[in-house]
């Protein structure tokens, strides 16, 4: 009975998504939050073993409907916090469909957050610069009011002609002077005091690429460039929508939601910055600068500038040029006057995060055509050649992020991240070497070249019905990858006729996107002396494996460069370097932005993109390579 | 027995302090805060006879014990204003002193308050400039951002060299420019666009003088200098302290309280904002600059600058040249990206409003010695010669405002302005002509005069018992000024002795001030040519009482000039003219402070001063003066 029922097939009573992990599955009824994380290999914490007394399994439902808070529940969280959605993991039963916020603090592990890339090359020249003042403290003769004081001072010592002090620093000069002895550093940008520190302090800046999926942050010592620290977190925003797409719409429908996106993102920034300066013994209030790049709808939602206009046909940013903005309008805790510099935009999809790339990879320097592109949701592509930048944006969906594939799921543990088929026999890596619970971006990549080149699917995508491990199941066929039997009565990971699509359909705007931009600049494929593949994704795959399936066009894989990071990287620049901010602004000028929708046949080389194989585009046809080519 | 009842001698139980009209007495047992207000003339609205169903006599209990809620503030009141000390004056009846304030809606009458003086004669020249513009919609193939959009179309057609947009513009961009289909008003200051507007929409300005006691606004029109519409409001934070001293305590005491008294300052702006719009027909988003000026203190209350070190020596300002801050900063709701631009102060005692009131008053044209004062709880004074100042700040307290007087009150309904002796009559006239309530700075003067003509009060500021009107009562002599029978068996209106020492401190403050200035620029009373009385007393009072007690010095009457709101007039010099600006400016830095606690000899001054009648004060020596003199 006990064995029967263990091996019985579970009937699902309702889906659960847990997010920012990005595992989503059937839940049993009267199984908990808890159980079924565990079951879809969701690695939520939890001491107490489900007794609701450790309060380690918090999570917060966004959507959907659960069961009534146990008394333990009304004990653990706030009234507020009930109303917010909180909840013990372990006491909870779904009554519907359910999306799940696991916040970092309740997961076992943490995911793979990438924040490595290219490292500086530019010598330090901040807009920010750090004067030490000492100062005669004020008496019945001479009761000069206290920031007079200090940009009298600070003008005449330094030859300097500052005229304002932030208005914030004049709520805490009098206090601060005091208490410093009338000794201070006065960080000083442009004509402004932004900031006072004690006599001993470090001028730190904070760099962020903020990413639709993950934040990157880095705190950086601005009078010498280096990096301090580097830190990932996932964006919180994902619960509210998973693509700029949906969360733009959520937008249009309910402001409300824009301020608590705009609010959810600077959290997040906050904690990390904290995070970091606990990392490298620094405050933040020693951080006088930040420069923030995303693509241009995450630029609007952490600025909360207006988002419809943007997903609206001729799809127009609010603003492109770059941006200096108070950090405190933007509730960011840095130094008191402290200024969040944004990088420009070059259209409402393509953002400074892109030029962020452009930057940080000095492909402005080239005669001969390079190709960069930074993979994810939205796919932004460059042709750089003679200076000249032309720009493509393509919508390649979430499936290489897990989105939209059965077993698809973010780079966490037990995540398959890179895959071989053997004849019948799978080999496979999983990310902390964690029994497999679902399949990441480059193990999928990986999945559908292996089977590719296994002939399980054909050049169209069709799974055929010859390999051992293709199956039919709930009306259509699907590759077995682990079995219910290597997971130990747990469901099988499969690939799906339906997932070999998604990835066509990803795989080729990635394709088309290139040849359009060959197209538009005269050049042929092998003239690209080199594609840069940046972001997170871009490191992880095996290149073999993209040109196997077609994604990217059939070069020697020695022209293939894996840069990481760009984007971060480009915001340490232009943190550090208010040359890099210049060249910045260049770039953008000098783009050329397509809109795929006005490509005369984009369809018809969008058709030819999603085949697999190592084949060139020419005029529109296919034309098919062997091995050696 | 009924008779008996009503005539028999009151007990008071306690005493409450009605503020902002800043009417003080006791109250009986037994009796409401309602009954109370009606036995010290302070005229609270009733409809329903105390029935506690009309809700028209909502007071707010500031500090001291009432009784319970009855059910009818129950329904009445939320539980925020309850906690917040909200309560109907009929229902509420005190177990302790109380202070309590009357907010402007639930008063019979509206208090006297001071928005005229003199006119502007200063071509317009705003640091705002409204731009017309016209802009093609966004397109596939012109997809350019819009405020990139803007921003161009601005500086080709009107060649200007604008770079930024206010990020709260940038919130509202999109939108407004659609619904206003690509045509508007481009508000534009110095290098930013600040506002947009509709086409055809007012460019106006707010002009603020934000004095401890009372608030003046005026609505003006930037374009051409006009004012459309002038306020007056009570200071809110009156409630929390009379004067700035105890307000500053406050914030010493606890942070908290500077944020409350900046919170309120702001609150009492906009409402201010919202009547000056309704009367001209303007909305508070056109209102593209604003200008505010107060003493030292209430600038630092406003902008929530540190405090402390204003109290304590050397009296130092957080800050005393001219800001420039963005109204959001402070809370004011006007434009989206409006600044607030604050005069510069001089000392810690001697503010923005005095600079305004120099300004207003053209002081600096003259080569001959002129002396300007604005009289109040301080009283700031300006000698000016040959284009330099000498200014010093006197602690003339709350007397004149009707403070620390028995019988004081501010300039409200019912309190006596006027007064004359004629032997054992007295003629007086209140303000409005109501009965008698208590008497305000200018009748308090009045009648310090003529007690001393009247030979009541020698010299020294002894009150005499020989007047038939002057008794014994707890303990010191008292002039009775309106009777008991004279108010219908109400206590009788008197000035005690104690009264006259209070006035004798507060005219001697300002007597010694201006003999301290001669005696340091080395003139003589008669060198002066123009004595320049500001403010809100110093309009009404009688210049002649004034010199018959030695506040002011001896001169001819014609040289005195009364000028009413001076500041508020230099508040909106500034507000529409650069050039003004520039000149507070220059009159700040030409300005000589001279701290009184550091003049040798001070106290022997003041000593001097403190006697009544009209004399010269020289080589610290009275010399007394004949009628003719």
């Amino acid at each position: 009975m006990t064995t029967k029922a263990k091996t019985k097939k579970r009937v699902s009573a309702c889906t659960i998504n847990f997010e920012p992990v990005g595992r989503r599955g059937g839940c049993q009824k009267n199984e908990s939050l808890l159980a079924c994380a565990r079951q879809l290999g969701v690695g939520i914490s939890s001491i107490c073993g489900g007794q609701g007394t450790c309060h380690a399994c918090k999570v917060q439902v966004i959507s959907g409907s659960v069961s009534k808070p146990t008394p333990n529940e009304y004990k653990t969280f706030t009234a507020q916090e009930l109303k917010e959605g909180w909840r013990l993991a372990c006491q909870t039963y779904p009554t519907s469909d359910c999306k799940l916020n696991v916040p970092a603090e309740s997961m076992t592990t943490p995911q793979r957050l990438q924040v490595e890339g290219l490292e500086a090359k530019v010598s330090p020249e901040p807009p920010t610069h750090a004067y030490h003042l000492k100062m005669k403290a004020p008496s019945l003769s001479a009761p000069q009011a206290d920031a007079d004081r200090l940009l009298n001072t600070l003008n005449q010592r330094h030859k300097l002609q500052c005229t304002r002090v932030d208005i914030d620093v004049l709520r805490i000069i009098s206090e601060r002077l005091r208490s410093w002895k009338w000794e201070c550093q006065a960080i000083v940008r442009n004509d402004e005091v932004i900031a006072i520190l004690p006599p001993k302090s470090h001028q730190l800046g904070l760099a962020i690429d903020l990413g639709t999926t993950k934040i990157a942050g880095y705190l950086m010592n601005l009078n010498n460039g280096r990096t301090l620290a580097a830190k990932g977190a996932m964006n919180p925003q994902i619960s509210y929508g998973e693509d700029i797409v949906s969360r733009i719409n959520r937008v249009i429908k309910s402001p409300d939601e824009g301020v608590l996106l705009q609010k959810l993102a600077v959290q997040a920034i906050n904690e990390l910055c904290s995070d970091l300066c606990a990392e490298a013994g620094g405050k933040p209030e020693e951080i006088v600068e930040a420069v923030v790049v995303g693509n241009t709808a995450m630029h609007h939602l952490f600025l909360h500038l207006p988002v419809k206009q943007l997903a609206l046909s001729p799809f127009v940013p609010a603003v492109s040029r770059a941006l200096e903005v108070k950090a405190r309008d933007l509730g960011l805790s840095i130094a008191h006057g402290a200024y969040v510099h944004l990088l420009p935009n070059i259209a409402g999809f393509v953002g400074a995060d892109h030029v962020a790339m452009l930057l940080a990879t000095e492909v402005m320097q080239t005669e001969r055509p390079i190709v960069a592109l930074d993979i994810g949701t939205n796919t932004e592509i460059s042709l750089v050649s003679n200076g000249e930048v032309t720009t493509v944006s393509c919508a390649s969906g979430p499936a290489f992020e897990g989105g939209h594939i059965k077993y698809g799921m973010r780079a966490a543990t037990g995540a398959i991240e890179r895959l071989r088929i053997d004849d019948d026999k799978i080999q496979y890596q999983t990310i902390d070497g964690a029994p497999p619970v679902g399949i990441c971006g480059s193990g999928i990549l990986d999945a559908l070249s292996q089977l590719y080149l296994a002939k399980v699917i054909d050049e169209s995508g069709r799974i055929m019905n010859r390999h051992p491990r293709v199956r039919n199941y709930q009306g259509q066929h699907e590759f077995i990858l682990v079995s219910r039997e290597e997971r130990k009565g747990k469901p099988a990971i499969t690939i799906t006729q339906h997932d070999v699509r998604e990835l066509q359909l990803a795989k080729a705007a990635i394709r088309s996107g290139i040849q359009v931009l060959l197209e538009a600049c005269g050049c042929a494929e092998d003239d690209i002396k080199q594609v840069i593949i940046a972001g997170a994704f871009g490191t992880y795959i095996d290149i073999s494996s993209a040109v196997a399936i077609g994604m990217l066009p059939p070069l020697p894989l020695n022209r293939f460069r894996q840069v990481g990071n760009a984007a971060g990287m480009g915001a340490k620049l232009a943190l550090i370097s208010r040359a890099s901010r210049a060249e910045a602004r260049v770039i953008t000028s000098k783009v050329k932005y397509i809109e795929l929708a006005s490509v005369p046949n984009f369809q018809a080389t969008f058709v030819q993109a999603s085949y697999l194989g190592r084949y060139r585009i020419k005029d529109g046809r296919r034309e098919k390579l062997n091995h050696g080519d």
